[in-house]
């Protein structure tokens, strides 16, 4: 692409066109927060929708889950939160300039150093000389540790004991609800808990539009194996982890898988790798696959006390699976097809969102040839009602076709419904393609089948 | 229904159906959180893309957002938030329970104190000589205030104004990107601005079941107007308030609309109603439809300093639009939802969740007659396969028909197939009803049409 310049269209799209807002923009802002507009709002829910559809509803053998934000402390400290997950922290001591001291010495010198100790990072700090980027000074605070984990007080309980955190990864509370789960549903193994939502962290950070952020989505699944299967799980998760990719309309050539090097690895994990984009500030994680073996629910075993063992129902034989854990950033996710799907048709003069047709805000938007003309919007309105049931619809009755046209192209509407003065005699509308910009005559009662034909095309 | 085991035979089904399990409970349970379970997770889905589809995707002048939880501390001074949004809370100091005073006095006496100050409900507590309903001692703290926003940290700014709160509403994220939404979708009035997400309250609460927790996902929007139009918008929404409630199936003998009393109003409403529902525990709000005036972007246009005036484009005129607010708990849904529903057979001596089928979290449950004959099996995953575009399908091998029937009753799924020997001679399979307990012989090539025609009747 070689468009230093894209990650700022992109980042003035999504505002133009109502995708992705800065969070307490009129407030000026709260770092590394965003807010998603109506655009954004349809995007990311046909993305979890179809995330989903893939990976639960297509999957007699993956269950969903929708657990609690705030959970037991005693829940992180068996995870190994409160103590391994940790930034590492450092200041500038002439400008107060704040950031992480790997992100420091990786944006500077192009190594990867996640893994090394706070006194690694310092020496590497001193040795190169790395300088504060905003100041140009070298005058640094030591390397120290910073938990990620966002904390807050329940006001229920009194006493020491009402800290909690916000969860850091949906995963907890898959691992928490095993044994509820095991004793609801009886499932047999291989079987996957699956969940979507909101999760928190701490993050020193520099921002990169919705990459890094303090809270952001995550789909996650936990598939449960047994361990002499882990390295068959895990191939067949990565493809499948690819395939959706593919679907997400990313070609390969932007993407790469990554294994983590030994230092690297989570405390949990004995083997990671993440599929990575080519984003505008390089390849950079994506998804992630992790071999988490049995460390997270024989630690809640140990100190909770419950019986998180499963019993083969034809051997009898009880033992604690191994987990296979597939990981999708959604928030990140629009960042990364909000890129991808950026074109500039420099022949037409327009920009086109080359969204795939299921991910688009909305796949058809209706308009009025003229917002004053009663009949028009009366007739635009009936077609609005006859689509909404199948498809996610927009209006607009502003302005002239040509400026709707330009606009739904931004947006990623892959076909434009025009109510004219013809079309009170002839009962047909002009529906015009986003990625051709030709135009066609269609009667308004083969109208559904005709979309639904085009729109399964893509 | 006076049925007083009500509420205690809901949570057993809800937690041995893998609907919703006490949240952290290996670990002891986190007082007043919940997880949903795989069938719960499944419910909701279906409830808030319903509730989407009515409130956005039909409606062409309303948009959705999904703003973020962590917001500018700004935001919730300039709402009242941080003034007005408090509790009463009050401590026994023979056996340290804590509780609110409010509900102290209202569950022991049957009145409405919403809105007294903290000195009136000490009186009455002491005129009435309310004893703690734990130890039965008469030895209470003072009332004092407790906000009921979460607080948290945010580690990338330094000093004083790193204090942020978890949102205490969703309406807060529509009214601060009123200026973005305007710049980038130019709308009409009236139009709406519609969110669906966590929200968390700090609640000193007993809870009962999902009903009061501590974050919960609310769905509501901000209807925007003219001033003059209020009470005709008003009337309006708390009609289609009506028609969802009974979507959902909920009869006109369980709900009853009630308006606030001047002094149980909040500090931003001119009028609310709630949309009461008769749960086990009495009459409870269940939704509400507040009329905010223009009270929350006035404040929000004063302390920031931003321009939050909507300019009318036939006449230039300028000026704040003011608001109705429908609000919808989902969380609270739950409950409402399982407690409706719950359906005792005594005739055949099972228990029926009579959820609309819309609603119920499969539409289908596919089984193979026995689980151990391959061919049985391969044939079923087929129908599962066949089924899984259109319908959320569960898959059960386990036990008998009869035990599947019995669960899948429990889960309140509408239609089970079976597939039997015979199937694999006549391509037919088994489809038995829910309600009526009825079995048909049904083609597997008229499954889908079948399936689709008997759905569409609930």
């Amino acid at each position: 692409m070689a468009d230093d310049k894209l990650l700022d269209k992109v980042i003035s799209l999504a505002k133009r066109r109502g995708f992705i807002y800065p969070g307490s923009d009129i407030y000026g802002g709260l770092a590394n927060t965003y807010d998603l507009g109506p655009r954004g709002t349809e995007l990311k829910r046909n993305l979890i929708n179809l995330w989903w559809k893939e990976f639960v509803h297509k999957r007699p053998e993956i269950y969903g889950l929708d657990t609690a934000i705030l959970m037991s402390p005693r829940v992180w400290e068996a995870s190994g939160h409160t103590s391994s997950f940790a930034d590492s922290l450092i200041d500038c001591k002439n400008c107060h300039f704040r950031t992480r001291a790997d992100h420091l010495i990786e944006d500077k010198l192009d190594i990867k150093v996640e893994g090394k100790s706070l006194k690694e990072l310092a020496k590497i700090i001193k040795d190169k000389a790395i300088n504060c980027p905003k100041c140009g000074k070298n005058n640094w605070t030591e390397p120290r540790a910073f938990n990620q984990l966002f904390e807050t007080e329940v006001g229920i309980i009194t006493g020491e004991k009402n800290k909690v955190y916000l969860r850091g990864e949906t995963a907890q509370g898959m691992f928490v609800d095993f044994k509820p789960f095991i004793d609801s549903i009886h499932p047999k193994l291989p079987f996957g808990l699956a969940q979507l939502g909101k999760v928190f962290r701490n993050e020193i950070t520099m921002g990169k539009f919705t990459f890094r952020v303090l809270e952001f989505d995550l789909a996650e699944f936990e598939y449960f194996i047994e361990e002499k299967d882990w390295e068959k799980w895990f191939e067949f998760w990565k493809e499948e982890i690819t395939r959706f990719a593919h679907l997400l309309g990313i070609p390969d050539t932007k993407l790469r898988w990554r294994s983590h090097t030994p230092d690297e690895l989570s405390h949990y994990s004995k083997r990671t790798e993440d599929l990575e984009y080519e984003y505008p500030f390089g390849f950079k994680e994506w998804f992630a696959l992790a071999y988490r073996t049995d460390f997270d629910l024989k630690n809640h075993m140990a100190k909770s006390g419950a019986d998180l063992t499963y019993t083969d129902p034809q051997t009898g034989k009880k033992f604690i699976p191994h987990v296979i854990e597939p990981t999708f950033g959604i928030t990140r996710s629009l960042t990364t097809l909000l890129l991808n799907a950026y074109h500039e048709d420099k022949e037409k003069n327009r920009v086109v969102l080359k969204l795939p047709y299921k991910l688009a805000p909305y796949q058809v938007a209706v308009f009025p040839l003229l917002a004053n003309k009663e009949e028009l919007v009366a007739k635009a309105r009936q077609i609005h009602a006859l689509l909404y049931d199948q498809f996610v619809v927009d209006w607009d009755d502003r302005g002239n076709i040509g400026k709707r046209y330009y606009s739904q192209d931004e947006i990623g509407t892959p076909f434009c419904v025009t109510v004219d003065f013809d079309s009170l005699e002839d009962n047909a509308v002009t529906v015009r393609n986003r990625d051709s910009a030709l135009q066609e005559r269609i009667s308004i009662d083969s109208l559904i089948p005709y979309l639904e034909t085009k729109l399964n095309q893509s």
